[in-house]
């Protein structure tokens, strides 16, 4: 090997980050070389100290540094809507939409090709939280318009109709789902079959 | 801001980094909180540390931990060859061809839109070397086939052109310049005119 071994050894473990191959890797070691030594330690000492505080929030799951995140914790919101996503980086997304409620993060997505089943997800407490609360009055699923997406989406609202005829919940809670449809700026022309299919599906009076 | 503050912290660092935009930084800190602590104390301290050792070499300019660089001190490597680049990662992409002689970084490519001229670069350093021993017959420019990278190929022949006027060097030292043409496992459908024109111009005997 003719690097230096604290060169080479950061490029090791630049590379090991997803969607960071070797020469990206390589790129991105030189460039840290060329920053001050201040600057490094800044980005060293945030990596060191990234999970002394974080936690899952009590409430949603999603990540934060006190028993319940600041979504949750936000008396403003309403807690009459509560947003179904697989991920913390979903609440990121739909946190730049107006939407004003809650959320619940389950965790990932139905894919029994990675050995994912619907008990590896948080649907349970997604039902407990419906029952143990008279407030929430509709769900909004916002998992990824993909295969497993959908499996997830279909199994949640089995599970809340099974729960609903048990009397668990009442028969008022709505359950939505995000809009499929032409994604804004794209053209008619490169949309494949499905999306075009869905969108006069949806379509709505001009 | 909806995070807690060591994530935010974290994902802006990651963003300041070149080819990081926001989105890959929330992606990757967020990667990050899936990985235990020890993965991330080493990753941190990979940071860290990396400057603390790192010197250029006294001979060809490239990163190393001691005062001459691994390739510069391999007495088997044919002295009597110096290739020319623009920066250390262009030696690691060399050191993956079988060649076997010594390097020159030059520190980049002259680029007057980005004020970088000739006495920017280590030319001077290169000359100095060439004239201060006899060994070096061949000059290999291994710099970009950009407009910078040609420009300062065509400077650095000059300026040895006229050290052998001078006699500063003997009239036996060769200048070569990396081939151009057809990448391998490109498509002549899809490559530029002007590499098509270079790949004509150098075509070989079969």
């Amino acid at each position: 090997m003719i690097l230096p071994k604290s060169l080479q050894n950061l490029i090791d473990e630049l590379g090991r980050l997803p969607g960071i191959g070797p020469k990206t890797a390589s790129r991105l070691a030189f460039y840290l070389i060329s920053k001050s030594e201040p600057d490094l330690k800044r980005l060293g000492l945030a990596i060191n100290q990234l999970k002394r505080s974080l936690v899952e929030c009590q409430l949603c799951y999603s990540v934060t540094d006190s028993p319940l995140c600041k979504i949750c914790s936000d008396k403003s919101r309403h807690n009459s809507q509560i947003m179904v996503v697989a991920k913390p980086l979903d609440v990121i997304a739909m946190e730049k939409t107006d939407f004003q409620g809650l959320y619940l993060v389950i965790g990932g997505l139905i894919s029994p090709i990675d050995g994912i089943g619907p008990d590896e997800l948080r649907i349970n407490q997604l039902l407990d939280r419906l029952s143990s609360t008279e407030i929430i009055k509709e769900v909004i699923l916002a998992t990824d318009p993909s295969l497993e997406g959908e499996a997830t989406a279909l199994f949640i609202t089995r599970a809340i109709d099974r729960l609903k005829s048990n009397r668990g919940i009442g028969p008022d809670v709505v359950v939505t789902r995000l809009a499929r449809g032409l994604p804004i700026g794209s053209e008619l022309e490169y949309a494949d079959e499905l999306t075009l299919k869905r969108a006069l599906e949806g379509r709505k009076e001009y």
